[in-house]
């Protein structure tokens, strides 16, 4: 049965974390918010009061009769029944203590445009976003950035990926990171990227795998744009 | 062997989450960096630049050969092997999308007095800080806090937990939130707690726990102060 994943559908967003994920291992879904009624539908869910498991917000993913929600969570799911993260506990815990490390930074990412409250314009806290910007240029993208290029640098098995010598969620998450990243902050990032070359070089290795490339080519992959996590407000991207 | 807990020695902070699903399970553990020299101790692990897998930021946890990063995945890792977690993997994930949640409040309740910069002074970002705040206390705490009353409410086997009809990991971190919510901002919980009488009704519980209560008595639990992540700042309080 196709999972069925529940997301804002005009916009990447944290759900664009499961969408790799899903994509990458060739496992059906449908993206029910995209679908004619699908946003209605997803509200429903959410709000059934005869749900003994509700989810806080999207994204969720529906596999059959389990509801799990919480982007990190889901793909903890994914990756054990994809083979997408390392079988044994350990390996599996320290596949998702880097993915809630980039949920961190995501979130960063997220509060640097809207550092004041989510329910305000981007327009209404405006001057308090271009100082938390700022900040998250100068202090939180190096330091959040030179910590996935040492757990590259340090891997035992190589380099090329984040965990062991297999492809797992987090180089996907990862590689989504950077791509968000790059949209968000061009100029800082062109200034940054070249301190992280083992970033650059996982990101780009991911886009060109196969199904990953296809997906990214394709209409399911949704244009960055400003209702997102990562938004292009150039004078937040500021030179400094 | 007792598990090794490393987190800053002054606060509660997120280590707290951590060290109360320790004293509930009894186990024997160490908090490292609350000894002579724990903290450079603390640091040395974290710069050691021969460690594969190294964390990112405090809290986390040793246990022999394995190391644990992340609040919510130590809790994980705890719940399992301490009965504080249901065991079968649907429960595992429920449990731990609950974690995540209040970890999410918890990151907000940290920005209402950091909203621009963790490295800036409280004092050099207030005026921010006092709407964040607001939009916190109006908004977010009853959104966040009416999710959990829901949760309990709808428990199939009774609304004294979270999850089943036994004590989780997910309960001692709700009683965490509320008596740092409490502690941040009184004015605004004893209006909004009528509101969440299963939440209370359910902190209270907690605290009267054998474990809980002699550990809340002890000189392990730190006072909560203004270096940890529920500060109490009247002016962030405000009767709004």
């Amino acid at each position: 049965m196709a999972y069925e994943l529940y997301y804002w559908p005009s916009i990447q967003g944290r759900g664009e974390f499961v969408r790799l994920a899903l994509e990458e291992a060739g496992a059906e879904y449908v993206d029910i918010a995209r679908r004619t009624g699908g946003v209605a539908a997803m509200q429903r869910l959410m709000e059934d009061a005869r749900a003994a498991q509700p989810p806080f917000a999207p994204p969720f993913l529906k596999d059959g009769d389990v509801l799990i929600g919480q982007t990190a969570n889901i793909l903890l799911y994914l990756g054990r029944r994809h083979g997408l993260a390392p079988r044994e506990e350990t390996g599996r815990l320290w596949a998702h203590q880097l993915q809630l490390t980039i949920a961190d930074v995501v979130d960063e990412a997220h509060d640097a445009h809207h550092p004041i409250a989510s329910s305000l314009y981007y327009e209404d806290q405006k001057a308090e976003a271009r100082r938390r910007a700022g900040d998250f240029i100068a202090n939180r993208i190096p330091k959040y950035l030179g910590y996935f290029e040492r757990v590259l640098e340090r891997n035992l098995r190589g380099e090329r990926h984040l965990i062991g010598r297999r492809v797992s969620y987090c180089d996907l998450s990862l590689f989504q990171l950077v791509a968000g990243l790059r949209y968000a902050f061009p100029r800082a990032m062109s200034r940054l990227e070249p301190h992280f070359v083992r970033i650059i070089a996982l990101h780009d290795r991911i886009a060109t795998r196969p199904r990953i490339a296809a997906y990214l080519k394709s209409a399911r992959r949704i244009p960055f744009n400003e209702q997102g996590v990562f938004r292009h407000y150039p004078e937040l991207d500021a030179a400094n």
